[in-house]
């Protein structure tokens, strides 16, 4: 999977976008002129809306034909005080100008998901007999697609299986990383399911410039941090793209059947490829969704083509799922159920990224209980007063405290958190206190999964790659 | 590989091939404008010069811009009086108003290849010590790129291997279809080298409204008729694309690399694909590229990335290879080099096309003896005079008779093909004589091929596409 949070935001210059939407313009007027399919011109007009929000977010203007970009600077956001602007979220782009992030209810809209709302989380809490998880019980997973339909063939006896994966662009993985498989092992503990876990070391070799050993490797590494989440190896397969491909019956079929039903114009649409992408980017799209198919682990699921499959993700992700659910019946497969994640905020702020080559910007899986302290005393965003005097008399903002964003994901017992809260708004808690609360939290934490990870050995690394049966019969 | 003899050209009235040609001048003086790069240039004037030339075979007018087609029709040169035109020449689709066929000196000018000589044949005959098989001694076999480097590099002990392939769109193969194993089985005999042989089964799905399972099963079938061809179990591997992807740790790899370094601007250029093509069509040309690198086998070849291939196919499919030659040293693998050869002539004439849908317009491999006479004498083109008289008075011309292109192909000895030349040219070989000698050419080559496809079982099969070492040591 892209991790759209090491990824910066385009280089175009407004001109370049201008010049883009001009003429993408004239190509959505030019497809609707000649009566071209339904699901070109829908594409062209995807991307046309697309380039419209990136260029809203690079100039503060709203795009208008024939009036190029003027010279002023965009407006620039940072701090409490925020204005509503557009967000801009595909798998390789998040932006957004408001602290507390990207808007996520406008999101749902936009994306044509479903809002995780308190009947659904009531209702996973009766099908599974299990409290919800902090990620559902707090909004973090808010968006979903056919959860329902899930939890009907569930209750029906009829069993379904997970799909996450990841990016390996690095050895280093920030805590921002686990949110999918901290909430995919409570999926998988909670329903009794299989998981299939994608690492993407071919769409790194395609987007990054490095060598197929290098991505692969990557792949390797971050397999560890993933096992060292918790997974049950008889309940779980982790691949390689690069390795399984090779070694797998079903997966390529599935590939190709997926190629023959998306066309350039749709890709183009949908991740805003342009004529100068190579091919490899082009068709990739079809790999990530690939998996989304039972039928992509015959060793798993013994050749069985309706088994449902329930993707937990950041909503960033979701772009490939939309094309992989509009595919799905048109090959004769069941559309994959999606939950989807909010994003994970860098240590500096929710409107600004985390970086891979930014130490700073996270804390890292790798972090000594030391560097965690300074990083969260030194970079964590705070929505607290100037001085304790002010602090005292006006309250902290919690919604802009990065401190606090990271303890909604991570302090488990509600009411310590919503004690938090009410104490730093109201100007109980200092700032540095809430760090040191956020700071008792992670050092355990990152420390618990250190040790977990020096764990896994070569060989359970092995044993989770192999193609094999799970403990499920199918 | 595709099969440019089963497909007809596009569909395109001229007015659409005018506006296209339009768009893509103005596309082409964009891209000078804006100085994009030159492999996107290059790409788009590539295509422009296609689209020039499919304008030109249409109308049977030059473009000029601003100057919409008229109304009149194309003129069309059937017979023996032809009149110079562009040939079009590309995977999917080959046409010529000459009934010598396709000007093939012209080809070698506009493909940048060389022309295989009396020098290089005279060469091959010295390096292996055989006699020229009648394909090189005639011209069948009549262009190249890097031949000589490889037969330097073989006189130096180091060797190479041959790959071919064959697009599997239906179970009916023609005798034309056989030119390039006929010959490959030659090379390896007279070299001694590796050889593999692609099925495209996959292309075939991406391209035909086909089933995975049926494109899967006419690879097989395929399969059988090519094992008949004679080739030597223990030095040839033959493969599925749907199958061996799924069972190499190495092709998907080269695959993938292929397509990082082909943007779709070059792949239009070439392939003149659209915006509105799957993106499976995409980035096929990585799929056919990959067996050109010996990585793609390491079963056979231990690893080893140095071992150079030879790839005999039909001049249709050098757009692929000049393709993958581009790419080849940007991933540090050495060019393949190639063998050229002409198209093989429908019955009805060189300007025509073979489609297996129309059992008339070539002799299939499994026709009877008695079809294949009745095929011959019914509907093969003649080069003969009206009357016995005239014939006799006149001569025949054996340069547009399909009999005698057919006899090039297939009658071994020299002296016999050149004295029915000959006769045939002064008028003392009449045009049934001249059939019948094709007929008692073809009938026993026939029957023959199918005694031995007969023999072929389900498990010779599955020994030929089982991924294994080959009788060589790398």
């Amino acid at each position: 999977m892209t991790d759209c949070q090491e990824e910066g935001p385009g280089n175009a210059t407004p001109m370049e976008v201008f010049e883009k939407l001009t003429a993408q313009g004239d190509k959505v007027r030019a497809l609707k002129t000649e009566k071209a399919d339904k699901a070109d011109i829908d594409a062209a007009v995807q991307l046309l809306l697309k380039l419209k929000v990136d260029y809203k977010t690079l100039t503060g203007q709203d795009y208008k034909a024939g009036c190029p970009p003027s010279n002023s600077t965009p407006t620039q956001d940072n701090g409490p005080s925020v204005t509503e602007g557009e967000d801009m979220v595909d798998p390789w782009n998040v932006s957004t100008s408001s602290a507390k992030g990207v808007d996520y209810d406008k999101l749902i809209v936009r994306f044509g998901s479903s809002k995780i709302d308190q009947e659904l989380v009531d209702r996973i809490e009766r099908v599974t007999g299990q409290k919800p998880h902090q990620f559902l019980r707090r909004g973090i997973f808010f968006s979903h697609r056919d959860m329902h339909q899930i939890l009907d063939a569930y209750e029906n006896k009829k069993s379904f299986y997970l799909y996450t994966g990841r990016g390996p662009s690095s050895e280093a993985m920030h805590v921002g990383h686990l949110i999918p498989f901290i909430f995919t092992k409570w999926l998988q503990d909670v329903f009794d399911i299989p998981l299939v876990i994608q690492l993407t070391d071919d769409e790194k070799y395609l987007w990054k410039d490095l060598s197929l050993e290098e991505c692969h490797r990557y792949a390797v590494e971050n397999a560890k941090d993933i096992i060292a989440c918790g997974f049950d190896v008889n309940k779980t397969f982790i691949f390689s793209d690069l390795d399984y491909m090779g070694m797998s019956p079903g997966f390529y079929r599935n590939v190709v059947k997926v190629q023959k039903h998306v066309t350039f114009n749709q890709v183009k649409g949908i991740f805003g490829f342009t004529d100068s992408d190579c091919i490899g980017k082009i068709s990739f799209p079809a790999i990530q969704a690939a998996p989304s198919f039972s039928t992509s682990f015959p060793q798993i699921f013994n050749g069985r083509k309706d088994v449902q499959c329930l993707i937990p993700c950041a909503i960033d992700q979701d772009p490939y799922f939309r094309m992989t659910r509009d595919v799905a019946p048109r090959i004769g497969y069941p559309k994959p159920a999606l939950l989807h994640s909010t994003f994970f905020p860098a240590l500096q702020g929710a409107q600004t990224k985390m970086s891979a080559s930014d130490p700073n910007s996270s804390i890292f899986l790798t972090d000594t209980a030391k560097q965690i302290k300074n990083k969260i005393n030194k970079h964590a965003f705070s929505g607290g007063k100037d001085t304790i005097e002010e602090h005292r008399k006006y309250g902290g903002n919690a919604e802009v405290d990065v401190s606090f964003m990271y303890l909604t994901f991570f302090l488990e017992d509600d009411e310590q958190l919503e004690k938090i809260r009410k104490d730093y708004t109201s100007g109980a808690l200092l700032t540095g206190e809430l760090k040191k609360c956020l700071i008792e939290t992670l050092q355990p934490m990152i420390m618990a999964h250190q040790e977990r990870r020096k764990q896994v050995t070569e060989e359970t690394v092995q044993q989770f790659m192999t193609p094999r049966r799970l403990d499920f019969n199918y």
